[in-house]
């Protein structure tokens, strides 16, 4: 049965039976992503519980309606917006924001699939604990996004992603029905893991309504750096040394290129910076380590070696948390600085981390006969994933290099390919990257992934078209 | 088609394009478990590369012979033997063993799936790292079969089980094509995770024949101590104590009841006792810091704390690495003594952190009526994995209880299901568990697990028996 568009049909017996409040007014923000790429359609409903996101499940499954799950929208390769003829029921879990259950002693909290980032932390912080998923957007991405995306950010050098986070999970069903999958156990292994199988799916497999999460404990004290280093050998040497003085205590190794400041100078935000005259590339070092431990001392120490090492010859140790919080803001506020001046391409590639230099210089000496662009590359060392974006010269505008957008993609996917990288590191394949997906994806790979989908949604009305893109009938 | 033995007709070709060496006899040693209840068939085939193993299971798939992938044979549940009237192609990955890169670096190792587990912490050794799955059987269980299982073991608590040491994997699927998803990446969204799908899930879903493996900085330094405490419920205080004072620094955190150095001292092996007069329960703990800070001042002060806390009132900190060996190999003689008293039901559960008290009590109240039974009750405190198992009194032998057997087995698995628990912690299901996992499972999640299996293995020649049972056609 071919998919069809929501009608009054579908909707009629759902306004009889969910409460007012789940019918929003399909406003632009739901229709729209942050990079303004794509422009979807819909109606949107937002359920208040498990149950009334299987009854809309139920009702679309029996309509072949398309169902896309929404959560804080910030995702960036257009996962949650369904264009196309067919428009679907947007599925927003923005009312379902409850903590179910905090055991600060077992290290677990559950929470609803629309509670926001922030606010998990912030219970987390609350209860003597750490949720150490971190990234720009954590004040507007719910968890169901997330999970659903296998979110990545600035600890995961430490604390793994969004799905290493995750114990377990209740999730409705391509049919309406529901997999309680909650669980506060740290070990169960009964079956398939169903769970890592949902986290990362984009929504195609099910609908995430609740998750239980793991907490850490908080470190005693946190200390940060920012170091100037030659190039990006050094600062994975300069990596090499920090793990091995203080093992898995470093939380965040962060690489940013001159071009970030340069943008932030240019178009703001207005962010302090650490050097008077900043160096071409740095590293941002945070370490969390137990009681006994002096993060400024560890710190001190670190620099000390890389000096003698000959890998950094300048930088500067935070001495309060103000100042920790700048050194911060300045990584964060790259991302903006980023929409502001607006990319050609974006891209958001992993490679082995030993060939992270390699991909560097082989990036600028393939992109510049493409013409004059700027490129700013900053992002997760530590994690072998870089942001390597490409910006128009300095006066002109994205929409000039047009033509040759696709071109600048490809050359760098490319590469990142031929590294025994990944094109997409963190930010999932969405709609932005289904053709990445089919051209660079083992064939055995996508075969499975196929069967798998065929299997779990055979009508296909979940997420039509992220992920796999546009499915044939098997 | 229905499954065929595996005849002449299946082996003559394989011996044409195979070499002899893959060729072995079929000795007991790969048709028998180490329990003793399960009693195989087949003929072993052991390929010496991914290509030949490929090749054994299109002419398997050709046949609808059945394929058991065989590694190590140190499995609890009988996933590796497959009785019945069928004869399988026992694969054995003895000899693919090669140590296929190592970029100590990065902290990737690849290696063959038959590649023992002993082997890859020592290689890792060599390059000063660690790879931190540990457990009994370390000296002669395999790659293959420690991810196709998720093997737990005793550093759960600190680095995760086996999935959490995975990158990525080469498999051969069902229809005999090979998937190459080995990665030395951190981060990669391009898909649905079929690498933990693979992992755990026995050999049903494909034939794991390389893997990509996290290598972890080594800790500057490492202690243990055994702390007599009062019950499990100060075991469980201590537990959040030492969290609060060295973080993710503790490694270990393992429960040993009374009963194990009794049994010890019963049937052997011989090991030195750390009290003159043991207590009732004893926790071991191990941590491994980072450079600057003394183990055994650590120890010391968690000592005095629970001391001050009314936790423990004696306890003993390894002094020297001789020490430190004893202590562990107490602990890892318990399952040895086990198996020489010969249980009446072992069971490998798991419940919420908090529940593990009640548990305990509320399972020797359970098993009280039903006859004379000794409860060895130890295991991984930390991860809430606890091996509970029920022994003959003094003097008499298990085969006097075999008409409780099933009573014992059921009450336990009920007590751990109501307590929000898991009937398999690290075991796994394999064949012995089967019933449990039909029992007990959310019915959603074996809805989706089969029409996986039927997916992904639709002839159903990929370990049949282990984990789902007989499938009926779908």
């Amino acid at each position: 049965m071919p998919l069809t568009s929501v009608s009054d049909a579908v909707l009629a017996p759902l306004r009889e039976a969910l409460p007012a409040a789940a019918f929003r007014e399909t406003t632009d923000s739901y229709l729209t992503e942050p990079r303004g790429r794509y422009r979807g359609r819909g109606t949107v409903i937002a359920p208040g519980s498990t149950e009334e996101v299987a009854a809309v499940v139920r009702a679309c499954a029996a309509a072949s309606v398309p169902v896309v799950p929404y959560g804080g929208g910030t995702g960036l390769v257009g996962g949650q917006v369904m264009s196309g003829d067919v428009a679907p029921v947007i599925l927003s879990l923005e009312r379902m924001t409850r903590v179910r259950g905090l055991w600060p002693d077992e290290g677990v909290i559950e929470v609803d699939a629309g509670c926001i980032l922030a606010d998990v932390q912030a219970a987390a912080a609350d209860a003597g604990r750490l949720f150490p998923l971190s990234l720009a957007s954590e004040g507007s991405a719910r968890l169901g996004g997330l999970l659903a995306t296998n979110a990545g950010g600035l600890n995961v050098l430490r604390y793994g992603n969004a799905r290493a986070q995750c114990l377990g999970l209740e999730a409705v069903l391509a049919d309406g029905t529901v997999w309680n999958g909650l669980s506060r156990l740290r070990k169960d292994n009964t079956g398939y893991d169903l769970r890592d199988l949902l986290i990362g799916s984009e929504g195609t497999l099910g609908i995430i309504t609740a998750a239980s999460l793991r907490l850490m404990p908080r470190p005693a004290a946190e200390g940060v750096a920012i170091l100037a280093v030659e190039s990006p050998a050094a600062a994975l040497s300069l990596l090499a040394l920090a793990q091995a003085r203080v093992g898995e205590a470093l939380s965040a190794f962060e690489l940013i290129h001159r071009q970030g400041p340069d943008f932030l100078a240019e178009v703001g935000p207005e962010v302090r910076m650490p050097f008077a005259g900043m160096p071409e590339w740095m590293v941002l070092v945070e370490v969390g380590l137990p009681a006994g431990l002096s993060p400024a001392d560890a710190l001190e120490a670190l620099f000390a070696d890389a000096l003698e090492a000959g890998l950094s010859d300048d930088g500067v140790i935070a001495q309060s948390e103000a100042q920790r919080a700048e050194f911060w803001a300045l990584r964060e506020a790259i991302p903006e600085a980023n929409r502001r001046i607006g990319s050609i391409s974006s891209h958001d590639i992993s490679v082995p981390l030993s060939e992270v230099p390699a991909f560097i210089r082989a990036g600028a000496e393939r992109l510049a006969p493409l013409g004059d662009i700027r490129i700013n590359c900053f992002g997760h060392l530590g994690d072998g994933n870089l942001h390597y974006n490409a910006f128009p010269a300095r006066g002109r505008s994205r929409d000039e290099y047009a033509d040759i957008r696709e071109t600048v993609k490809r050359t760098v996917h490319d590469l990142a390919h031929e590294l025994g990288g990944s094109v997409s590191a963190e930010h999932g394949i969405g709609r932005l990257k289904v053709g990445d997906l089919a051209r660079y994806g083992d064939p055995a790979k996508l075969a499975m992934m196929r069967a798998i989908k065929h299997a779990l949604d055979p009508a296909g009305i979940l997420n039509p078209g992220a992920m796999l893109g546009a499915l044939t009938a098997s």
